[in-house]
């Protein structure tokens, strides 16, 4: 039972559920269905796909998160990151507008979802964690760039392909002449619009006497007023035969669930894009849930969260859908507009699909440029540079690996960048911990305290060398560490003894074992005696199971202090 | 000046070199020359080249490194491992036997001593660390067996090829009927001759009064009888007639020195496994060098040492031999036998350029299988079970990495076996470090001192937690301590203060720092406050940097007792 209540989170909230939640989530969820109808749309266009595609991907992938799902409050859907992922996985595979590219694009998601599954049934979201801070910003900065540049060419009127920037650059330069004025101006404008509701709306509806949330929540619909008033413009001016790119004709109805036709070729292709796709939109959404379930005190599990959007996109796959996951700006609308439990999404999703009944013949005379001028306002608030600054101030290696992920993404596309930002970051932490900061200590007079020679006015003696080890020892460093040592003895010929301080070593791998080994042997064919002091207790319980400490020269001591007093 | 003396050791050591030196060199050089001559053919042939190839590596080499090494023991040429390496890469790009084959062996020397010079040069010595010992000992026992098995097949007198288990066991099965007897009494007698040797001739020699070193140099020459007894022998009884192998004629001379005709579509092919046979050859090379040196409390310099190699396999391939590096047994022998500068290495050099010249008619009538006797008996030696028994009782995590080198190596090949090793052994790692010991702590009564309350009789408070992290901070473990955090968090109703104690956190890298100021931010949302105590030195330096300490609801204490006294 505590078994299925783990997996089935539904169960728990389920049972408490009560008509004052209900209304909660209803308001929340109405508000949540009028900021993802846009989205939707406008994310299905990015990843290249039909309008529908945005809209079937908002439905079932909601109610099979609120399920499986630990956050309350996350709204689960299409987002513009993954979305592009997808265009450039899929773009691999099929050519855009091709059946073969929508089949492509479910076959993606349920290749993702099935990713997720298995990660969180064998508890393996700590992969999840090798996307450092560094790269995750940088990609998502590189992202929102390609995106915006790559819809500045519809709002141009000429739609461009590219997974790069040299090739959006170049498609948009080569199609410069075909820029269609009247999409131009529309696009302007809408954007215009879009920045003046981001930044001014909320503050005047406040003047207005509007409270700072409902304010806030009204801005936020933004979007939602500028497609009214394109669509109204395009049926008064007829601004389809100025040449303004429309929506067209939208399916009218809910997606067919069903399996696709899956061909191995292209579920080989599809792998890795997936698995990178699956990491991405892990990490964005668990960080969204967290930051939203502390501020109520609510638990979010990792591994739980991993099926939750595992089973969201094996449901978007078998409902015509695409790759989904938790949506930053959508879940703090949805959280801040007082959702108290997933049935908010169940409710959400409900709304989409009555959307797709009743709303899409409206929007068949959407202009393409206003999704495009949407997309632009929401992934520019995305790119900061300012993370750069903040790294190059705190540590160079992760400047480094952040300016790498960005060039890297903006040259060779979405999934080199971010391999390149994953292996760089560990190829520099790897580099870093294995070359440890090695301190030679010495007595502060009068006390038991011994501090780096090279900070403090300390005691030292000709015979005994006692160094700190600033890091645990394992295989990367154990060889520096001898080397290290091997130089320290071969300048001080009076040397008798080596004290290793391992107050900082919280573990000791098999390779540090046997460079330990071989330090205490040359230091004996020298002459020297080798001690270890303040070694932490789960470590001394390892050493305890070998034959080390028979072969040491020195003794263990306790402290540093006893060490000393051992060598006299 | 002093550069020039740190890129050209032997400015140093030449400029002391006296007659007393000259005259221990000149007798390390003779017994190290008589070793190495057997030697030199066999690699060769294990690495499916004509025997004149060992001996020319064994020439130019030694010389190159006696200049540009820092060890003044390290006897270089040709060694086993390598030399299985080379006939698994050049076996991928032509055929045995070809001058193909031979220009690829020279290309792939030059390659190796190409990537060892730029990465002493860049000073990227320290790549060799993510060798860790399971996967280096791992990978030597089963190149050791797969060398061992493959030479098995000469002494039968079915010569196999075959880079994995599967191969050559599919080889030696398939040839079984093909056995020569002749060859295979021979190969057992010398087989059981070399053993006998080995295992006894050092007692017997000193029980009729020769001491112990003196003995040890004869016994260890056990090949050099091996080799007379068998020539004689195939001379006396015209063994060549019966079927038995013969090493055949050997060019007669000294290598001309030249550049080989490259095929860019080679270098690629090779690029890989050079830098694999670079990498395993530097640190083997390394590791014995510091242990001779220790031994007489001298300095190996190992970015230079990177040098030195690499100028040796330049060497090597400008003078038509094949990838070399510093040999274990002939180290020890050489440092054994006296030798007390590089010089003895030009001796040697010098021994085995008179060889070339006018012993090589000599060994037209070598049995091969004598040769295949010598290599297994030396390989036997390398192979060691008893490291995965031990590596058991230490680290399941160790003991899986040298499990999946072994098994990775003998089924799927070299190249693939170390790759596996290594990508496992820094997953293994990570995945450690990812998760890392957090401990719960209280105040032992009466002290001022702080245990893990699992551990100890410690009093805690309801309304603070203080928990400690024994792991420096950084991306792959900042997650998990955000959950743990929030989990340990929503279990405390009562919680308004969370100290985290420092005291084994070496570093805090950028994504630790927004998880730090992340927890900070949700403890704040739920009214509870953080505080650090016991930071080190350096992560405090690098936290002052930074908005950290600003947005901190709580305050950085000294030591955990004052942090508790400011939680009251």
């Amino acid at each position: 039972m505590a078994a299925l209540h783990h997996y089935f989170p539904i169960l728990t909230w389920g049972r408490s559920y009560s008509r004052v939640t209900f209304a909660d989530d209803l308001l929340a969820a109405v508000i949540v269905t009028i900021m993802l109808i846009p989205q939707s749309l406008a994310y299905a266009m990015l990843a290249g796909l039909p309008p529908e595609v945005g809209l079937y991907a908002s439905i079932l992938p909601l109610a099979a998160y609120a399920v499986f799902g630990t956050s309350r409050t996350l709204a689960v859907g299409p987002v513009a990151v993954v979305s592009l992922m997808t265009a450039s996985a899929v773009g691999e595979v099929a050519a855009a507008g091709t059946a073969d590219y929508l089949t492509a694009a479910i076959v993606l998601a349920l290749l993702s979802g099935a990713i997720l599954l298995v990660m969180g049934i064998l508890r393996l979201g700590f992969l999840a964690n090798f996307l450092s801070h560094p790269v995750i910003s940088g990609f998502i900065t590189a992202s929102g760039l390609l995106i915006a540049i790559g819809q500045f060419g519809t709002i141009l009127g000429v739609p461009v392909r590219g997974d790069t920037l040299p090739e959006i650059g170049t498609a948009l330069f080569a199609n410069a002449q075909a820029i269609n004025v009247p999409t131009l101006v529309l696009g302007v404008l809408t954007l215009g619009f879009l920045y003046a509701i981001r930044l001014r709306l909320k503050a005047m509806l406040m003047r207005l006497g509007l409270g700072s949330r409902p304010a806030d929540m009204i801005a936020k619909a933004g979007p939602v007023f500028a497609i009214l008033v394109t669509v109204v413009a395009v049926k008064l001016l007829d601004l389809g035969a100025r040449g303004i790119a429309l929506v067209g004709e939208i399916p009218q109805g809910l997606p067919v669930p069903g399996w696709p036709v899956i061909d191995l070729g292209v579920v080989q292709a599809l792998f890795v894009p997936a698995l990178l796709i699956s990491l991405i939109g892990f990490v964005e959404s668990i960080s969204v849930a967290q930051t939203l379930a502390s501020k109520r005190r609510q638990r979010i599990v990792p591994d739980q969260e991993l099926i939750g959007l595992g089973a969201a996109n094996i449901a978007s796959g078998l409902s015509a859908g695409y790759p989904v996951t938790g949506g930053f700006a959508r879940s703090v609308v949805n959280f801040d507009a007082g959702a108290q439990t997933p049935a908010a999404g169940l409710f959400t999703a409900l709304g989409i699909a009555l959307a797709t009944l009743f709303l899409t013949p409206f929007l068949a005379d959407l202009p393409r440029a206003t999704l495009a001028a949407t997309i632009i306002v929401a992934v520019l608030s995305l790119v900061d540079f300012g993370a750069l600054w903040r790294l190059w101030a705190y540590s160079r290696t992760d400047f480094a690996a952040m300016a790498a992920t960005i060039i890297g993404t903006l040259l060779l596309g979405v999934e080199p960048g971010v391999v390149l930002g994953v292996v760089l970051s560990l190829v520099l932490h790897l580099h870093r911990t294995s070359r440890p900061h090695i301190a030679i200590v010495g007595n502060v007079e009068g006390t038991e305290h011994f501090r780096n020679v090279d900070r403090h006015q300390v005691q030292t003696v000709p015979h005994v060398l006692t160094v700190r080890v600033d890091e645990s020892l394992y295989f990367a460093n154990s060889r520096f560490l001898e080397d290290r040592i091997a130089e320290l003895v071969a300048e001080r010929p009076a040397l008798r003894h080596v004290i290793l301080m391992c107050s900082a070593v919280n573990a000791i791998d098999s390779s540090a074992l046997e460079s330990l080994e071989e330090i205490n042997q040359r230091l004996k064919d020298s002459g020297i005696r080798l001690h270890l002091s303040e070694v932490k207790g789960p470590v001394m319980d390892r050493l305890r199971t070998t034959q080390f400490l028979a072969h040491l020269t020195g003794g263990v001591h306790l402290s540093q202090f006893a060490a000393m007093r051992a060598t006299d």
